[in-house]
Order: C-alpha cells, then structure tokens, then sequence
C-alpha cells in the first residue's frame, strides 16, 4: 500500500508520517532546511520535509526516504527525535510525526528541487516563520535537544570536518547555542568531556601562531561518561 | 473512535499504540513492570502494559490512559522514550508504538490487576524472558537509555525520597547500572554534576557517624550544563 491510498481513509484513522530536522550552520547561524509546501490548506507555507510512511518501511527507512525524495540528501546520519502525536497537529486530518533529525556540513551538499515543493531552503532558526503543521514546534524543540545534546555527546562531529581547531569548535558551538563563550573555559570544559583527541597537526593562518588540530574520537553519537 | 474499532480495519494500515515502561529498583535491582497477556498469539507471554490510542488523545495522555488503567499507577512521571515502528515487531498487524518510560519509588506504590490481563509483576531486566511484540528490545533500549541519563541528569529524582545520603544515591546508581563504583570517585563525580544540594541534615542510623542528607535541587527532569 503506498502513502496515497492511506490518505483516503476515514479522517479520523492516524496516519503515522515522518519529518526531517536537518540542521546546518551557515554565515555563523545555526540553520534549519526547509521546504515550500504546494497542496492546500498549507499552501506556501514553508515546512520540514517528510510525508507518509509506507507500509513496507519501517520509520528509520521511511526518514531516509523521504529525506533522499524530497531534497537529494543521502550519507546523511539521522538520528529519532521525538514523536508528536497532538490530535490538531495537522489541520486536515490525525496525523502523528516521528521527527528525525540531523546536523550537516553544508558545504558541498548536494540539495535538489523537486516538483512536488515550490522551493527548499536553509532557514535561520532565529527567525522562523509561521510553519506549516506543528513544525514552528518541532524545530523549537529540535534546537533545544540539538543544544543540549552539545553538553553530553559528540553531536558536533557531522557539522566539523575531520580535523579542526578548537576556535573552530567553538565557533561552530557558538551558533548553535546563539551566545558567545569564554575561549579559556570552552577549552578547559570541551577538553575534559574527553570526547576530542589531539591529531598531532597543526594548523597555520597567515601570521596567526599556528593552532592543533583536534578530531572526534568517535564519528557517530556517544555520550560523555560520567561516573 | 475508540482503540477496538481501528481494530477491525485492514491490518497492513498501521494502528498507532503507547507502551509504557515502568522501571524501579527492588532489592538492590533494577527491574520493569510487566503485565502477563490474555489475548492471542501472545497468551501467557509478559509484555510491558500499553495499548492502542484512541482518536481523541495525545500520545501523552493515551500513555497515562494506559497506565491507570492496566496497572493503577498515577501521578507517575512519564517521559517520551522511542517510537518502535519495524515492519514486523508485531504478529498480528503493522503497529507504530510510542514507549514511554518512568523510575519510580515501588514503596507504597498502588498497582491493580485488572481482568484484561493474567497478572502483573516486577521483573528484574537481567533476566528477562521472551516477551511479547519487541517488547525484550525495547526493554533493552529503555535500560541503556535510563543508564546514560544517570550520566548527565538528575534521572534519579523520581525513585528516592526526597531526601537521602550519598551512600543511598551510589546503591541506587549501582543497582541501575548493574554494578559497583568506588565510592571516593561517585562522591566527587556527582557533586560535581552540580544536580544535588545539601539540605543541611543529618541520617543517624545506629552506631555509624551521622550522614549528611542531600536532595536533588529540583524535581522535574533536568539536565546537566557543562558549557
């Protein structure tokens, strides 16, 4: 059965759908994707990607899916965020969302228009629009798991290239929670998470004293342990 | 609407079901709430209790529904843990469900049986059967998760009393995470975390020197800040 079909059914079955965060930074903000929605009643309206789960595809796949379908990303590590399940979520019928979501590397990111939207584009999370749906929600919940998740795990890995200075770290840090932090104390904290380890390297800029280069540990989610 | 009408419907249309996993700790173990099933495939098999939600509910409150109903249990603080959504975790037919998950204090704890199920009972998770649906890995997922909130949040609030000693803390850590820690380190490390304040109390128990009573700054879900 594919997404069409539910959506002739009674109005008032759930239709369970997924929607994707994609999160970026760009001109030192932190930058959320979204596309511009063709049908009615949102029509215009920006929203996040997603649709309909089908009924061969479990939730992770329907999320790669729909993300590949609707804005060319592929590669991309998508981690489950939360499921909204609010009976008015959705103007035109019971839907529940399962929202995934992911922090990317903007550069050199292959993102395609399809027919199916009227645009697609990377959004400040400072100034959001009216949303369609309950995404106004979702992403504001998005940023706030996003920027707690920058105090226990190495979520920053798939924002940073490989190899990158701690000013860089930082910086990228800084956009994300929208507030400057001391260079001395992020240093002394971000190193005693024990997530980082030194590469050895260098970094040289022009006169600038050169800087080490760090990398993460590990290139997929850990949390910091504790006890 | 209500649950046993999207019952009837074609069983490739995903229903939409909360479950909700009750942890505590029992004589010095962690262990979950499980209800025994009446209903076929899975008759006499254990399963975490939940069922489907019902058109006019969020998934927030299908998950206390449920709850109060097949256990008894309220004013349990239920926090959002995964939606399970593979293609083949149930039998019968294409179920999303959304798990909850909650750590309470057992004492003085009401639960009911009801005639929907077999019977009810707290099972330790290092020796859990063959449950129902997926319901083995979603215990094993809520475990794992419940471990790395004891990392970086005050997670433990809701299974202690509202005051206690450090020793009292380390037993429930210990019982949580399935093992010892050294004591000199837990101390340094939790108070550190900056979750705990010291009521200014003392415990006397017996002939042991006075132990300072802590309570955990606030009682709601919070987590730690590093940056």
């Amino acid at each position: 059965m594919t997404p069409s079909e539910f959506g002739t059914l009674d109005p008032r079955i759930p239709v369970v759908a997924v929607d994707v965060a994609v999160f970026t930074v760009l001109g030192g903000e932190l930058k959320v994707l979204l596309v511009r929605v063709k049908k009615r009643p949102y029509t215009g309206i920006w929203a996040l990607p997603g649709g309909i789960i089908c009924s061969d595809e479990s939730l992770e796949e329907a999320a790669y899916r729909e993300l590949a379908e609707k804005t060319g990303l592929k590669s991309v590590y998508l981690e489950q965020l939360f499921t909204f399940g609010d009976v008015n979520r959705d103007k035109t019928r019971r839907a529940i969302s399962t929202v995934y979501f992911a922090l990317v590397n903007a550069e050199g990111l292959k993102l395609k228009t399809t027919e199916k939207y009227a645009g697609m584009e990377w959004f400040s999370v400072k100034k959001l629009l009216r949303l369609a749906y309950d995404h106004a929600n979702v992403v504001r919940y998005a940023v706030k798991r996003l920027r707690w998740k920058l105090e226990y795990t190495n979520v920053a890995w798939s924002l940073l290239q490989r190899a990158f200075t701690l000013t860089e770290l930082q910086s990228a840090y800084e956009s994300i929670l929208g507030k400057k932090l001391d260079k001395r104390n992020f240093r002394k904290k971000i190193l005693l998470l024990k997530l980082l380890t030194a590469t050895g390297n260098m970094k040289r800029l022009g006169a600038h004293r050169p800087a080490e280069l760090y990398r993460f540990k590990t290139r997929k989610p850990v949390i910091v342990k504790v006890l």
